[in-house]
């Protein structure tokens, strides 16, 4: 098990982790809060994977399953303690994010699409599963509304791509940009920091055609 | 025409009648109503065959679009009589997802995926229908909610495997695995089992970073 | 660049500008609301270029990105006189649903599925993408509901097999197909013309098993 792999379910877990949390609390029951978890976890890799043609990533191996019900697991068992827990999730999931955006990138890549391409699959990977949790509990989802999050997501891809530009290695690249992620998620929990919402009329009705 | 075609257009039937009548609760028009119907009997086979990179079986014969629209013209018809059929339907519909369970195991095993695969891709296609059909009408999904529906898709995947290590012949595995899941289903209902609902805060905020 | 890129855009304008008008109302963010415009722009024909088992025709050139960017400036800079603008809006949205529809028809019957699938390809080409836009607001589907939108899309397929039949030349049943879709679309809104509504119960539950 490399450090990778160790970063990847940590981040699965804490994606787990807040679907369960959020379906609990809209009355699921065990194995619904598990399902949600679950596409949680694994839903912006699978559209990602989806859309590049390729077999989706968690049906390779049961270990997203695993780490899943292990997350369910600990819910349940720390449900009184897991307010005071929040911060390390929260780290968690910004650590799992960074990672997922760059694998996101690298495995858009390496299918031969182009970097722009790259960076929405690395956009993707990262922001659609919390998309589709919100969408299963009924509610707006959160990420188009607070607290920059997917445009951390897309911050990974310039980085990624200025990194590639100015030739440095594969190996650096990665890390960079997961990092980058990281801290604009984090920098901007920290300070509140969010993009201007819009404000708009929904009223689109066309008149006296 | 297979004693197999018979109890899939039931299945189908009794989806796309569950689908019309709750678009119709939401006042959605005629075609709205159809479509909303077609989604539900046809959406988890659909998700099943897009995972597996298959063209998606209701593509390869026009019998899901008339036998959804044979359902439309039964809700138009009878819908004074509706809520006295709702045994009737319930029974079409636990058979059809025994069915379809079975439907979606068959196929991933024959794409050559292992059999936890197997058993999610027999979750997703009896489940994924109604969970749409939730999400088009704006409502919580029902099914992570009440009366064990998707604990018995896998219900069903897991008494397949069981008779595959038994190494039994796969007719008899067959049906024994759709039986196990009909009989989940309306056991849960007949006696109003359900899993423990779990009760959570959805306050996830981190907190003095 | 054709006459065809240019209804192209200004379809994929006036869907843009539909996303991002919905999600502002909903205080999405900036970036909420370009990703919600781009989706509402790209969704229907990714979903069929996905069920056809093809790329998404997005990813293989960048210009749709680019002209939902343009999109939200639009917003941006206009906002006031937005309201003013909504007849030219939906005089591009119904052209630009004509010819996705067409191109959605052209795609499938490319691929070599029958007439049948095309017209399906066709609907959910010019209507998927507005679906999408309304389950991210968490708004019940507006066009299941009102002034013939997706029958409009299916009258576009009817007209183009009608043609097919004729054996008229395949630029003439183009240009019909779309303009018939464009014809619907705007004397539905004009006349207030609608499909009956379908009232119903929504209580499915079964009794006295």
């Amino acid at each position: 098990m490399t450090i990778i792999d160790i970063i990847d379910y940590l981040g699965t877990f804490a994606f787990a982790i807040s679907g369960i949390r959020l379906a609990s609390a809209k009355q699921f029951d065990l194995f619904g809060a598990y399902v949600v978890g679950f596409i949680t976890a694994i839903g912006g890799g699978t559209i990602r994977d989806s859309l590049l043609d390729q077999t989706p990533f968690w049906m390779q191996h049961p270990s997203y399953l695993i780490v899943t019900f292990i997350a369910l697991l600990f819910v349940l068992t720390f449900s009184k303690y897991l307010v005071r827990l929040n911060n390390t999730f929260f780290l968690f999931d910004a650590i799992g994010l960074g990672l997922f955006v760059v694998v996101g990138i690298d495995t858009t890549l390496h299918v031969g699409f182009p970097f722009w391409v790259a960076i929405i699959m690395g956009l993707i990977t990262g922001s659609v599963g919390g998309v589709l949790r919100d969408i299963l509990i009924n509610e707006l989802p959160l990420l188009f509304r607070k607290d920059i999050y997917a445009l951390a997501c897309v911050m990974g891809g310039v980085v990624y791509y200025a990194c590639h530009l100015l030739d440095l290695s594969s190996g650096f690249t990665q890390i960079a940009a997961a990092i980058s992620v990281m801290l604009t998620r984090i920098l901007a929990v920290k300070f509140h920091i969010g993009l201007p919402v819009l404000k708009g009329s929904d009223d689109e009705s066309p008149s006296n055609l």
